[in-house]
This record gives structure tokens, sequence and C-alpha cells, in this order.
């Protein structure tokens, strides 16, 4: 399959890549700084330009996106949004523009995570966010046109991530993101929609 | 209790505001073109201006906030937007600005709704907008000082509504909206936080 991966060169994206080109796909990467294909996902123009630059595909992968962590009691509105602009709105965009260079058949894959289900101080923001974007894909995949899919990966902190996260992570079990990994292909190379595949 | 009630004017908003007063509380009612405050729920310096007018308060209750219906293939990205603006950031930031004009004790009861579990054809924003508001209040709820609370009342089609949004819900069992404000008086006057109360 020509799959489009959206944060290749990041902690989770690496791994997906590896996988991915391990189980003979043809990769497409993209990323703010990196990648063959350069994109930031709060420009939704910067989105299209993108398809427009890669043609048709068969799935969209998704390892990107920012969201503001920080104490609920200081949190501003604009600090709020950011997640909002960049992880929600971009992902949501990735589905919205992209759906059609998609093959029929096709799928999308996008990263939520953990804290959708088990809130940490000063993670209100990804909690929200995360919690949208699942919502999204139950919602989308009832609406997807010729037999494209639609799925999110929750997993939990990443081993790889413990150095950065894992002081807010107090308790979290981690797990590696060659787990997230497997996660990845379940919703890119299976038949389900509408699903979002904890990795926990 | 002195009570700030957004969206007082709408049709959950009116069933909210008629319990309310007749269980003895003080109501200040708000909206964008109606009640005793002004506010534009998808500016934040209009809702810092309403909190500084009316001052410290028991409770803050919102019945308010839009989100954009229509087919996932034809939604464009300004579109999804407006629900992010709106519905969800307008009340994220009822409880960010407002959290510090609240008396100790206080409360914040969120409006989401039953698409939040149950997808329907057109509402992919919505359901994405409710699941982040419910999302937000569990997060929200474990970092909010000097014992305020924080909920989300997620009704299914209220029967007041079935003449406008009926066609959209097909098969749903509508509510009356006096059994939504049943659940926000459990809201303000109970000790839960964190917590979703579906009236179905
Ligand atoms: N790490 C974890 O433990 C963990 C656990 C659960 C969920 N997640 C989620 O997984 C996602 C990736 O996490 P990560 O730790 O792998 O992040 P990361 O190492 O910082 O990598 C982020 C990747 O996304 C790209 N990117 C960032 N912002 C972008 C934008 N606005 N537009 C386009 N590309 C953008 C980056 O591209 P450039 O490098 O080119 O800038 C990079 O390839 C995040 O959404 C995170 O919340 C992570
Ligand atoms: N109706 C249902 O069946 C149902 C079921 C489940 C959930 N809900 C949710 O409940 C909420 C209220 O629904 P409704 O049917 O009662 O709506 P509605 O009748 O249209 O009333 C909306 C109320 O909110 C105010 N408002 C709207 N946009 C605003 C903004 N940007 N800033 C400040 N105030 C604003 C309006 O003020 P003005 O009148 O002054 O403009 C009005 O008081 C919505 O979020 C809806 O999704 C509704």
């Amino acid at each position: 399959m020509k799959i489009l991966l959206i944060g290749a060169s990041g902690t989770l994206g690496q791994a997906v890549h590896k996988h991915f080109v391990e189980a003979g796909h043809e990769l497409v990467t993209a990323g703010r700084n990196s990648g063959q294909q350069r994109v930031d996902l709060t420009q939704s123009a910067s989105i299209a330009a993108m398809f427009e630059a890669v043609g048709r595909i068969d799935a969209i992968v998704s390892t990107a996106g920012n969201v503001h962590f920080g104490s609920l009691t200081e949190m501003t509105p604009e600090q709020f949004n950011l997640g909002l602009q960049d992880k929600l709105l971009g992902q949501v965009n990735l589905a919205l523009l992209g759906q059609r260079y998609l093959n029929d058949g096709g799928s999308i894959s996008l990263i939520s995570g953990v804290l959708a289900d088990e809130p940490i101080r000063y993670g209100a923001s990804a909690t929200a966010v995360n919690a949208a974007i699942e919502g999204f894909v139950k919602a989308a995949a009832i609406e997807l046109p010729r037999g494209i899919r639609i799925n999110a990966i929750s997993p939990t902190l990443l081993t790889e991530s413990v150095p950065t996260y894992g002081p807010y992570f107090a308790g979290f079990e981690p797990v590696p993101a060659a787990r997230a990994a497997l996660a990845y292909q379940r919703s890119v190379e299976g038949a389900q929609t509408g699903r979002v595949f904890k990795v926990l």
C-alpha cells in the first residue's frame, strides 16, 4: 500500500515508519521541519497542498499533533486553543481534506492517547483534545463513502518518552512505541472502522 | 445560591431557568442577544467582561453553544472550527476564566449532548465537540481548587426541539427539557465532580 505518514520523524512516527517499511508498504513521509513533504497541521492550506503533491494514496497515518500542558488554574484561552488548532483540527483536516485522495477501501488512522480516559495534572487540554479525536473517528466512520475507514490509536506513555514525560505520568506503565506501531497496522490492514485501538 | 446562567433564553435554558427559580435560587441571565448580561462565547474578552460585571457567584451554568451540522464529505475546516470556537472553547473559557469568580465550593455545569456517545449523520462536529467537553470536565475536576466542582449535562434530543431537529434523530426517544433541568440541579446542589449526567 502507498501510505502517507504525517509525523514520521517523531518518537512514535519513527517506530511506525520502521514497522510499515518492514511490512512491505511504500511510505511517503511528512512533517513540519522534516520528511519528503513539509506540512503544518495548523494551516489547512498547507494540508491541502500536501495532498495535492502526494496524489492518490491507500492510507493516511498520523503520528503528529501538539497540545499545551499546564496547570488548569493558569491556563489561558490561547493555550487551550493551541491543541484545538494543532492536534485536533489538524488531524480532523487530514480526514476532511484527505478523504478525496484516498483510494476505495482506504483508511485514516489518527493519534489520540491515554489521557482521553485517564486525566493527569496539567493534562486538561490533552484529555479534551484526545476525547474529541476519538469522538470524531466514531462519528466520521458512519459517513465516509467508498469503504473508507477511520480509526484512532490511543497509546499510553511510550517507553521511549519516559525521560521527557515520565514525571507527568506517575505510576503509569509505559509501552514500547513498537507496540503502538502494531495497532497502526491493525487499523491500516484490518477491516474495522470507527474504533479506538488502545495500547496499554 | 447566586447562579450565572449562560443561554437562559434558549429551549433548554428556559427550562433550567424556571427550575432554578422555583428551587429558590437567585439567577443572573446571560446570552448573545438576550439576558441581563450580553456575552459572546466565541470571544474570550466578552466572557471576561461578563464575569467582571457579575462578580462573585456560587455556580456557572451553561445551556449555550453552537456547532455546525452537515455532511462529512462536504464539511470545511472553517465549519468544523465553528464548534471548536463556540460550544467547546466558549464553554471551556467559562471554566478557565470563571473559576476565580466562584465562591469556595462553587460549581460549573456545562452542556454536552447525546451525540457524544451516539453519532448520527451530519453530526461529526457535534460528536467531537461534545466528547471534548465531557473529557474536559473529567480532567478539570481533578485540578480545580477550593472545592470547586465541574460536571457536564448530556441530554438526548429534547421534546421541545423535535419540530426543529427531529429529522436528524430518527428513532431517538426525546426527553422533556424539564428532565434535563433536574440533572443541572443535581450538578449544582449535589457533591459530585467530574461527572457526565446523562439524560436519556
Ligand atoms: N510520546 C508519547 O509517550 C505519546 C503517548 C501517547 C500519545 N502520544 C501522541 O503521539 C503524537 C506524537 O508524539 P511524539 O512523542 O512521537 O512527538 P514528537 O517526537 O515530538 O514528534 C512529532 C512529530 O510530528 C511532527 N509535527 C509536530 N507538529 C506538527 C505540525 N503542526 N504539523 C506537522 N507536523 C508536525 C513533527 O515533525 P518535525 O519533526 O518535522 O517538526 C514530528 O515528526 C502526539 O500527538 C502525542 O500526544 C505520544
Ligand atoms: N435542543 C436539544 O434537543 C438539545 C439536546 C441536547 C443538547 N443540546 C445542546 O444544548 C445547547 C442549547 O440548545 P438549545 O436547543 O436550547 O439552543 P437554543 O434554543 O438555540 O438557545 C441557545 C441559547 O444560547 C445562547 N447563545 C447561542 N450562541 C451563543 C454565543 N455564541 N454566546 C453566548 N450565548 C449564545 C442564545 O442566546 P440568544 O438567544 O440571546 O442569542 C440562547 O440563549 C446546545 O449546545 C445544544 O447542542 C440541545
